[in-house]
């Protein structure tokens, strides 16, 4: 059992929101080193101000177009995206037309069956990657995590890969698929190899990326793609890092930062 | 248990030192919430470009003589701490004459005792906060956070925390004992209110503070007197954001860093 927050922590919200991650990990859904990997993404987002920063509502927009001009999106979900926003996975799902497959870097058939459960608690009506008859594997990366759906991630040409592990980013790009991905440090290899790389709090681009696919599915083809062409994802990763660097110089240079008692 | 590490994975010392945290997890050592905390570590380690920057040397020389000079300095060690650097915080323990005191943000009996004897394997030969007839407590702070040693915190003129929650590093400060830290991120409420803070990676950190403590203990009181005042916690902790900054800004101007695959 997790100890309760005391209510007067300056940081309640934060140590809330890793309560859930470690509730989800009591629960199997949430592999142990996805709660280091949650606290990484923590430290990146205190960097950009736990806002979405302009870029950022960029690289969504970018994500979304992509996602709506590909033949067959899918939607990969590990645990840290079951814990963190189901329904909003869900609801992205629905919006884009892209079906939901758990895919996971620490396997295990308990694991499946419990992020399973939750994404049907959420809402969702169809889930990929857990009958052994679709199972393909992607001879490019060694491990468990070779696995996929035949009817998903296997026959995709574009894939919502978030919080993903860099090496099988890499493996997916191979396959000569397009990569959309969300990760909060700009510089990871999941960031770097992605098609379009989104550097934002999952939970608030999810959100923002409903709103955008609601927004632009009744768009004509001819100008998602013109649309899509006003973007690069490199200049976007490089603006996030401009941002993030020009962000902790400005706190180095605040004149009341060290007047906290 | 942990499944094992692919040895072809580009970031294999990296996921080797989590899976020492998990470990410590489920041998009691180390906190859920330790997971996460390490997570930040890492991130901000990774900014640095995980080395120690000659602005972290002259924090772990300004730390090590603020020790040296304290009347009864005292060395908390919570459980990252313990499960990361064991061997380390004892050698420091003894080369700065400091005792060792347990003393935890999530307490439980059992995680007490769990890292009370990894202190003893590595080596420690005397543990304070764990005897309850020496228990006292600070007001200044809710929670069971708020228990320390009379033999050790609770009567110390400085206190090295490395790793510790920003709460408590305040209340700490409020009964006006000077603190001494270890946090990778430089604008966290611990790294801005402490007398002296670290901003590196603790298992480098330990090690080079015994270095630094072993080549300090024999200088006169004078002399450190006069060193200590060639460097002030704010402007080093300044350089540390600028640093990471710079750092950031770099990478966003490498020609080569999109060329992984």
């Amino acid at each position: 059992m997790v100890p309760e927050v005391p209510k007067d922590h300056p940081r309640y919200e934060s140590l809330i929101t890793r309560e859930k991650l470690i509730e989800g990990m009591h629960q199997k859904v949430v592999a142990e080193a996805g709660l280091i990997a949650h606290g990484r993404g923590e430290a990146f987002d205190y960097i950009l101000g736990e806002i979405t920063p302009p870029f950022a509502l960029r690289q969504e927009k970018l994500a979304v177009i992509t996602l709506l001009l590909a033949k067959s999106p899918v939607i990969s979900v590990n645990g840290n995206v079951a814990a963190l926003c189901p329904k909003e996975i869900v609801s992205l799902s629905e919006a884009l037309g892209a079906p939901l497959e758990i895919n996971l870097f620490y396997r295990t058939q308990e694991r499946e069956t419990a992020i399973e459960e939750a994404l049907v608690k959420a809402g969702a009506k169809s889930i990929l990657g857990t009958d052994p008859s679709y199972q393909n594997t992607i001879t490019e990366i060694s491990h468990l995590r070779r696995i996929v759906d035949t009817r998903g991630i296997a026959s995709s040409d574009c894939v919502f890969v978030p919080l993903e592990d860099g090496d099988r980013t890499i493996a997916l790009r191979k396959l000569k698929k397009e990569i959309v991905t969300v990760d909060l440090n700009p510089i990871s290899r999941t960031s770097l190899t992605s098609t379009v790389s989104i550097t934002n709090n999952i939970i608030r681009a999810v959100v923002e990326m409903v709103k955008f696919a609601n927004e632009f599915k009744d768009f004509n083809r001819s100008d998602l793609l013109e649309e899509k062409k006003r973007y690069n994802n490199k200049d976007l990763l490089q603006e996030a890092l401009q941002f993030m660097s020009s962000r902790l110089l400005k706190l180095a240079n605040e004149k009341n930062i060290f007047e906290i008692f």
